[in-house]
């Protein structure tokens, strides 16, 4: 008998790769927190003596999901201000409410929030972009969550920095260094748009981002606005200006791609960038339907992210992976395209791969982190089941996943957080709500009667 | 002391009507099945002797979700064939499965299934069209929830009729007749769409719906290939040729309406005709996005459905309710359109105005029926709570239902059926799957590996 940590006995397993393989009263053998095997429940019975055996009938085993793109303190910011035009909406409600309230404890607060919300939807790994990433870095290791934190590049001041520099500065000895090679938290950069960057700065990104040997993460072709509003300023589409700038390259992670030529697919193609798509955001702020079939058939990686709670309003990346599949059937006028298995791939693998971690996480393969989701299908909701995948990713709810590993950690059991204390994560954002409400009046149009 | 069978106490109401209010810490008084007071909390307690007191802080209070548009028993065929083109979908797999399967037991137990999940999921009347409508009826009162039956008529035999005579003939007799006068049943007819049914017999159906003063839903303008097959075959547009037909008028309920023209949508308005919009049905099939805005904007009703679970996969009015206020927004290019309190309008009222039951459901509203649902805000994803119809719309997972009571019979209680045998239910359900699976080979493109 051989030892290991854990086992886990599920009625199906997907280990995502291969891809569309589905597989039947299967076990995974958890050792310091990496998977050691896959095999036959009734061979890993034989086979390991285990510190602990977790036996989940009708339940399906799952790579966690990578949330690939999101601004996890604005949790704080859920529903302040729904409905309104996106100009209004940046303008009047979410920048003044940012400057007011920003800071290393409501980063801290937001990200926890954030982080347990993440948990319980199955969610193992975020890639994050806010500002003071070194709170947001240690929230993480404090959780004992999976993150890609990314440093914010703005040419303009809010509270974490001063100006571009500062921002590049601050990033390098606060978050890179210090999470130079740690198991849990990775770092990229992140400037926030071409708008928001000048071309010195994004030079200097450049060179620092090489130096360090960083991926680049930015906000990319997000509405038509923001592309007009571009060439009006520089003659340049920002992709275009972006290339110009020596930036457009294997490290480079496009997020939201909503408005892409053909040519600029192929450009991506032949470059290497990789995507995140925001199917909900993009719906609630009316910036469009993002190509994903056209984007996934020319050879593109293509990740799911919820983006913000401000924009969103949910971390959920069920949720996500059913409106991407749903989404890009309507778009192509083809009910066959983006599969059930396709979509969970975008949600986990894929995802990896548009943060660069994919040799660790995004599927269940031998020497992988065991970051690992078992979802209950005996639910009135998913029955029968004819085919666990599409069970999956068409009929799950949240409350269906029961039990969550990060790293080999036992994060959430029985569908309930056992490592963090929810209950105070409630308290303190009660008390931010009561903060932020006193504060900023809420932009809801149209609502007298209250 | 004025005595009252129930009375609910909740954080917040939000009556539907007048449209937009939220109420803080109010009271609903039930009595005999109905709504007798809406009031303030502290009001309640003073001048309420009441036989239950349901106090629910963080909880707010809503009249019940109408599914305006579903097929129960599909259930039973939930996930049998996804991501298939629509054409093998329905050929290949749904229509040999019902002739096969569909049945009085068959439609028992799948309407059950179908019952017990949208109760769970908040939703307390539900707009029906199948096979064995008078299973379907029975089922319902069984069950204790309210149903609006609709009368198949079809030209070709299934195994409930062999033509349109007997179709509507069966119906007169065993449904309306039967439920000329019931509590929790009413019925219209359904015929199912304009290619299944002949001139001669829409005129039959429209003499029959005029007589017993009943209502006409039928599938609409689903797809574009049911309009071009439609003006191949007769020369004239769907919705052309029932005008011809003198079936467009303020009885007819037109489901999906997804391809509309600017004229077609000014004729319903003028008609009075009302719409069922059944947004991840028309996303999944691939059949487009109705124009959601354009016909409220317009002034037509426009309410929401499931669709089947063939289809869709879940009878989840939440989810319905979300991705229809998202959708809207992309579709316009505006964040401002169709915003949440908007989308429960539809999912509550103007849903009961399509299956013209409007005087009794779809609101809070003294002398209708106590048709409830409290649900739960205190969950991490939906906090901080700015706005409650927000976060009801935007945030809320099925899960946080945690009461419903359809004419005042306390169906769900912290989250969980308590009148209706969950454990038989899904028994059935495996019974099902078993037999079905044995006999229909699902048809899952590209999934070697099993």
């Amino acid at each position: 008998m051989q030892h290991c940590d854990t086992l886990i006995l599920a009625s199906w397993c997907i280990p995502v790769e291969p891809h569309e393989l589905v597989l039947a009263n299967y076990a995974v053998a958890i050792n310091d927190g990496q998977i050691v095997e896959l095999l036959p429940a009734a061979d890993a019975r034989n086979r390991y003596s285990a510190g602990a055996i977790i036996e989940r009938p009708d339940h399906v085993l799952i790579p966690g999901f990578v949330n690939a793109h999101t601004h996890g303190a604005m949790t704080l910011f859920r529903g302040l201000a729904d409905d309104l035009p996106l100009e209004r909406w940046l303008k009047e409600i979410i920048w003044p409410a940012e400057n007011r309230f920003v800071g290393p404890e409501m980063v801290r607060d937001g990200t926890r929030l954030a982080i347990a919300e993440m948990l319980l939807g199955g969610c193992t790994c975020f890639s994050d972009q806010y500002f003071f990433p070194e709170i947001i870095a240690q929230t993480a290791v404090d959780s004992h969550m999976r993150a890609m934190v990314g440093t914010p590049v703005l040419e303009f001041a809010t509270p974490w920095a001063g100006n571009a520099t500062e921002y590049l500065n601050k990033g390098a000895d606060l978050v890179h260094d210090r999470y130079a090679d740690h198991s849990l938290v990775s770092t990229c950069f992140a400037p926030h748009s071409t708008a928001a960057v000048s071309d010195k700065s994004f030079g200097d990104l450049r060179v620092m981002a090489d130096q360090l040997d960083k991926r680049i993460q930015i906000h990319l072709h997000e509405s038509a606005k923001e592309i007009e509003d571009a060439v009006a300023a520089t003659g340049m589409r920002p992709i275009d200006r972006l290339e110009a700038l020596g930036l457009v390259n294997a490290s480079l992670t496009a997020v939201h791609a909503v408005h892409l030529t053909d040519d600029e697919i192929n450009r991506f193609v032949d470059a290497g960038v990789s995507v995140v798509h925001c199917p909900r955001s993009n719906l609630k702020l009316a910036d469009g339907i993002a190509r994903v079939t056209a984007m996934r058939d020319a050879g593109l990686i293509v990740g799911l992210g919820t983006d913000g709670a401000a924009s969103n309003n949910v971390l959920d990346m069920l949720g996500e992976m059913r409106i991407a599949a749903l989404l890009a059937k309507a778009q192509a006028g083809d009910a066959s395209v983006l599969s059930a298995a396709n979509a969970l791939r975008m949600a986990t693998l894929e995802g990896a791969r548009t943060i660069g971690l994919d040799d660790q996480i995004g599927s269940i393969e031998v020497g992988k982190s065991a970051d690992l989701v078992c979802i209950d299908l005996m639910y009135l909701n998913s029955q029968p089941v004819y085919d666990p995948v599409s069970q999956l990713v068409y009929t799950v709810q949240p409350q269906q996943i029961k039990d969550v590993w990060v790293a080999g950690r036992h994060q959430v059991e029985a569908g309930a957080l056992v490592q963090i204390d929810q209950a105070e994560i409630l308290e303190r954002t009660s008390e931010w709500r009561q903060k932020i409400n006193s504060q900023i009046k809420p932009g809801r149009p149209n609502r007298e009667n209250r």
